[in-house]
């Protein structure tokens, strides 16, 4: 008798923000692998502000989840069995293999990792696509230099920690902007911050006058709305704002608000660039070396918010990216 | 006894549209030039969307004019009196020398202008700032290459006029928006755009669908607000959006509009980006020779509106380029 294969599939699009009736329960018998695939059973599932985006039926850089598909997740899984060479039971697997508890992949996109390296779920986070993202985000997209300020925005989130203490690395006085006293203080306490503002108390404008005395050179965004607007009046010449997300804009019913202070582009002869991680594919082996030195050298914390659970806690773990109750990359770690 | 010099000067500063209560019509004596001095006669001001900027209390690349100063305006000025080895009377000079009859000047960012290479006025315009910030804004801030799709909007006004013919010189499809039929039809008919776009019609965001099949890979803005909006839609992979002006947003009394779909910046790995025509100063000889040539072959056309006045006509001139009544340069031609 093969196994049950819990699943959360997509039903309905969700306007705004997504609701507990958009996701159908689904349970299946788990399949056995074909010639040159591999099984495996799903260990840790990232969650990601990006998966509010691929539940929209609009031109993207990934087509949308369609209606009735397995949700669409970058997990780890631990092999089972393997009729693949490339894959044994026992390897676990990093790949974008949905919110299941049973998987059989031919192996595109996977990619084995190494846990005597770091723990499994390490390689969803730090070493894995928020760390990527944050890697070539500041480095190349920002093109960060010694010595400049730098802002993060959704400073204790997954992309964010890595962000700031990235550019510390580069030797960048970093103000990253969280929400509430606790993050604040896990920023400039334990992640080496040289200042933290936090949104929730207000006046952010202010507050970043007060931490930016010669401005921003690097602003790395990942929440957009207000707090990018902020960040635009304190622009210094030649500027570069990094467009990584939107997070406070993606349950929006209603059009992103726009940035009002875009001009502040023209002014400070600035630039604001967008860009998809999936672009530096061929980079993500260099990166992860050099974050995994950063690491264990003691320069760079990782910082990992882990729910146990079942793939039916899914709905509700992604709530918490949207609220913000997460310090550092959020998984759902099955149990 | 000394000639009359009739300035305009700044009285309050507008809050939205510029009313007339804004603007002093003064009669003082004209002065004469001291040691190392010139002295000239106004003989054409230039009227430009950045001057309603210049007229508000906050931080930008120039300071704004004071209460109670001579507007700041670029002018074409008759030297009619010298003490200054550089200039003689009967030459012509393009400074910022202000809204005005008479001039007196040391001479600093004073140039004399060939007036048998081209009108003078046309040194207000296509070899002047507007066609210095065309010529820079397309060719560096954008990097423009030859075969791409180009957007200008605000086409058929001093810059945009420019901006068009240029990425046409350099091998482009052009595509202008503008107001109205008459403009669309100078576009096409006249300049030599490949198509050009009505945003009065409504619907420019099908309209630019339709006209831009492979995207857009330099959209060239002087407008912001909406029709910013609508292009943002139709950015090709690695775009560049390059932010020169925004005449739609300069007379509100709220913020500006931000761009609601400046993510597509991010799925299309695009960047916008502002730029002040004032940073390639040591770069315009060059810049105006290019285009002087260009001229010369019949590769671009000169478009100038004259309005022939007096300093006391340049409040309601002012007023024209905020309704779009002009088409091409707008120059107040003293009599």
């Amino acid at each position: 008798m093969s196994a049950i294969n819990r699943q959360i599939r997509l039903t309905a699009r969700p306007v705004g923000e997504v609701e507990p009736e958009d996701w159908e329960h689904v349970a299946e018998p788990a399949q056995e692998p074909g010639e040159g695939q591999f099984a495996g059973r799903t260990r840790f599932i990232s969650l990601d502000p990006a998966m509010r985006g691929w539940l929209d039926d609009r031109p993207s850089y990934l087509p949308p989840v369609g209606i009735g598909e397995v949700m669409r997740a970058g997990s780890v899984i631990e092999v089972t069995a393997s009729n693949h060479p490339g894959f044994h039971p026992g390897d676990h697997v990093v790949g974008t293999f949905g919110v299941q508890e049973h998987v059989v992949s031919d192996g595109k996109g996977a990619m084995k990792i190494d846990t005597s390296l770091a723990p499994p779920s390490t390689f969803l986070g730090a070493l894995g696509m928020p760390g990527m993202t944050a890697y070539f985000g500041l480095l190349d997209v920002g093109a960060l230099r010694e010595g400049e300020t730098v802002v993060v925005s959704g400073a204790a989130g997954a992309v964010g920690t890595m962000a700031g203490q990235i550019a510390k690395v580069k030797g960048c006085r970093v103000v990253g902007i969280a929400g509430g006293p606790e993050k604040c203080a896990l920023l400039t306490d334990e992640l080496g911050f040289d200042a933290a503002v936090d949104y929730r108390a207000g006046g952010v404008k202010r507050a970043l006058r007060e931490q930016t005395p010669d401005g921003i050179d690097v602003y790395f965004d990942n929440v957009g709305g207000e707090i990018l607007d902020a960040a635009l009046t304190r622009l210094a010449m030649h500027a570069r704002v990094v467009i990584c997300g939107a997070i406070s804009q993606y349950n929006n019913a209603t059009p992103f608000q726009g940035p009002s202070n875009y001009i502040s582009l023209l002014v400070r002869r600035a630039r604001m660039e967008g860009f998809v991680v999936f672009d530096y594919a061929k980079r993500y082996a260099e990166a992860a070396q050099e974050i995994a030195g950063w690491i264990g050298a003691g320069r760079i914390k990782v910082k990992e918010h882990l729910v146990k659970g079942t793939v039916d806690d899914f709905p509700e773990t992604l709530q918490m990216l949207f609220r913000g109750d997460n310090i550092g990359k959020l998984v759902l770690e099955l149990a």
